[in-house]
């Protein structure tokens, strides 16, 4: 079979250079990478190239879904509308202690990454226990992911104590070096479950390893008021101190951030993750997007787990985070459509330093590409394929997905996953899992 | 053909009384009429009965979206990110006066009306000019809608000043007196575009014709600010001077609230019409829902015009204000799953004085359903199908839409237009309004 796919495409937003987007255009992958982006009426096949017809369809660079529990997609819809601390205290950790396992990750992981790449996310960055199980999930189905070394100051079913963490989290780094759709990042889960001796090492090994750190931060004003009460210290700066605040720190979440460490952010150039459908359920504050993004600080989106959100739809995370953020800004011309768009890609990419291999169809870049179909009727007519990608487009309306050239999703079916066989495990599931 | 339709559900949600969930349930519907919910396990086909297989399906009251300009579905995504008055000055009133006709309004409400009951609405609440024409594409369409007889100070091609705009207006009243899908409402358009004569007569009118009243009211701090500095009075407070607050009221948006006028709003009986997504694009401001809730004022729910939304889906809608209303009060237990799908439902029918007939689920209501196949991975594993269609459900998982007992949609398509047609014609009109 040819390595050469040829997607006429009607439109092209590749995200980069610049906000612009291509008519009549035609993507070529050759192999695992994008070759070209060329007008269709100036592209002959060679002779071998698989043509692919998106003419009704916009394509754009695969999603990065950049903060999420993907195992509790088991969890949707256990419990909401409820105070944060009764939801985790009576409802999530009591199931999580209950059915918490190898089995339930990896079944977990799989339900999520089927439904992340049925609505055009290709990457998603994980924190969660037993990661080598998930990333052997996302490995069958196909979807490109950056899994934590998770590290949290109390025993669970993946590790007892830091130490435990560390050495396990350390050999999943290890074992899935070199793989073309894993990475690794460190995951300390927040600061006021991780001590500073920990947070400590994670620095030092970050740097060894060369990985990102990625970890909730200033999830709400409760958790930064009674760090200040405890310990006279906000924890932002708490991370600073111990040298966590730098390119390589993916900080989730960041409702509440203070005049004075707009400035601290942006010169450390920490890469906030936005999660904003997770901070409306919860009522954990609103991310000031727009001012940050005034500052040239890197924007990220997550969709967070399914357990407070209760979806994985990173098309309705970025039209949820252009709208809030208008709102929240009192400014219509706040997070327009095109840094929506980067923010779900580019943005991901570039927290997560995958950048120079995804989050744009550039030539040379590895080709996760997102086919959506803008011929539903909710979609037209089309002034602006940018516009209603961003602001009216559905999940629904991807037809077609690439992760390093293989087509994993084709005319809205995935291809590596059979769906029938994840409802029947997720009802199983249910089962055991609802009291 | 018979006229007994039995739908066997996996659940069915009624909205009342009360806010259960019945499992295995079967609507059974009589001609236009609900005639019973029964255990599936105890119903038997009399022997005319037809038979349909929701098993993997939520039935709900169809969505009420209470306030719509159904034919601005054609300016979809023609303008986005700009400040409000730039975006109406240089791009929507020059479009609508450069294309705005009897045409323009059928083609765009056939479009609108397509798009809703595709993603289950199954009646709308409109304010557009020639509304004769809107109502008669409604009726083609096959879904149930509420007619704004406009007023405005100002000519436009549907009528040149006051007194047309109330004759035409009563005019297309008698038109559809008696219509099994049409009714009406005087729709003055925003207290700061009509003047106290007209507003009087229409205080007057509605009373003698038995209708609600449809208004823009505060929808923006900068509208209250600058009446109150012109005359020195709120537009509420003017509005209740003039005799309009009552429960004929819709009053629509309604972001600016000042403390004393809650007490106001929940005396009188008016209504709050909330558009969450239009006022967050826009950044008009928050409508505060949980508190106008505690109140036991009665809420609503619409999109708005495509043009500002930029969709028509009230699934989505009714998400983003059960989101946005637990952030904006920083309570994670606002407006729960019920209440929101109660605003988008019978919340809607109440406004409009029409939930005698629609808005529940309840035999001898008119069966206005809609099914939604929650066998989407996104939607697995249920635990409580209301959260399922409240917080993770797509519009695309719609399958069937029944108004007045017709199967409007049928298996995800709908029955009544021919959706290629309606493409062709907005890909059309989008050319003619392109500059």
């Amino acid at each position: 079979m040819s390595n050469v796919q040829a997607i006429h495409a009607g439109w092209i937003i590749p995200v980069e250079p610049g906000d612009h987007v291509l008519e009549n255009h035609t993507l070529v992958i050759d192999g695992a990478q994008i070759e070209a982006l060329v007008p269709s009426a100036d592209w002959r096949n060679p002779g071998n190239a698989i043509e692919i017809d998106c003419r009704r369809h916009a394509l754009i660079p695969g999603l990065v879904n950049t903060h999420t529990h993907a195992a509790m997609a088991l969890f949707r819809g256990m419990a909401d509308d409820l105070p944060l601390m009764e939801w985790l205290e009576q409802h999530i950790w009591p199931a999580e202690a209950r059915v918490g396992s190898r089995e339930f990750v990896r079944d977990g992981t799989r339900l999520a990454a089927a439904e992340m790449l049925l609505g055009g996310t290709t990457c998603f960055n994980d924190m969660y226990f037993f990661p080598d199980e998930a990333a052997a999930a996302a490995i069958e189905a196909g979807i490109r992911c950056v899994m934590g070394m998770i590290v949290i100051g109390f025993p669970t079913a993946w590790a007892s104590d830091v130490d435990e963490y560390f050495r396990k989290g350390q050999a999943v780094h290890d074992q899935y070096r070199g793989h073309p759709l894993v990475t690794t990042a460190f995951a300390p889960h927040a600061p006021y479950t991780v001590d500073d001796a920990a947070l400590k090492r994670v620095a030092t090994l970050a740097e060894e390893l060369d990985v990102p750190v990625h970890m909730h931060v200033h999830e709400t004003a409760f958790e930064v008021d009674s760090a200040l009460a405890a310990t006279g210290v906000r924890p932002l700066h708490r991370l600073h101190q111990l040298g966590l605040l730098s390119p390589r720190l993916l900080a989730v979440h960041m409702t509440t951030i203070h005049d004075e460490d707009y400035e601290l952010v942006a010169r450390t150039g920490v890469n906030v993750v936005h999660c904003p459908e997770s901070n409306l359920k919860l009522a954990s504050g609103f991310c000031p997007v727009a001012r940050l993004a005034g500052l040239g600080i890197n924007l990220a989106l997550g969709t967070d787990g399914a357990a407070s959100n209760n979806d994985l739809d990173m098309l309705g995370e970025l039209r949820t985070a252009s709208l809030l953020a208008k709102g929240v800004a009192g400014d219509p011309c706040a997070l327009p459509a095109a840094a929506a768009l980067a923010m779900a890609t580019l943005g991901g990419a570039r927290a997560l330093a995958l950048d120079h291999l995804v989050g744009s169809l550039v030539p040379g870049k590895l080709a996760d590409v997102v086919a959506i179909d803008l011929s539903a009727l909710g979609t037209q007519p089309v002034y602006d394929a940018l516009s209603q990608v961003v602001y009216a487009a559905q999940r629904s309306q991807v037809s077609d997905v690439w992760v390093g050239g293989r087509r994993v999703v084709a005319d809205g079916t995935l291809t590596t996953l059979d769906s029938d066989e994840l409802r029947q495990s997720a009802a199983a599931w249910r089962d055991r899992i609802r009291p």
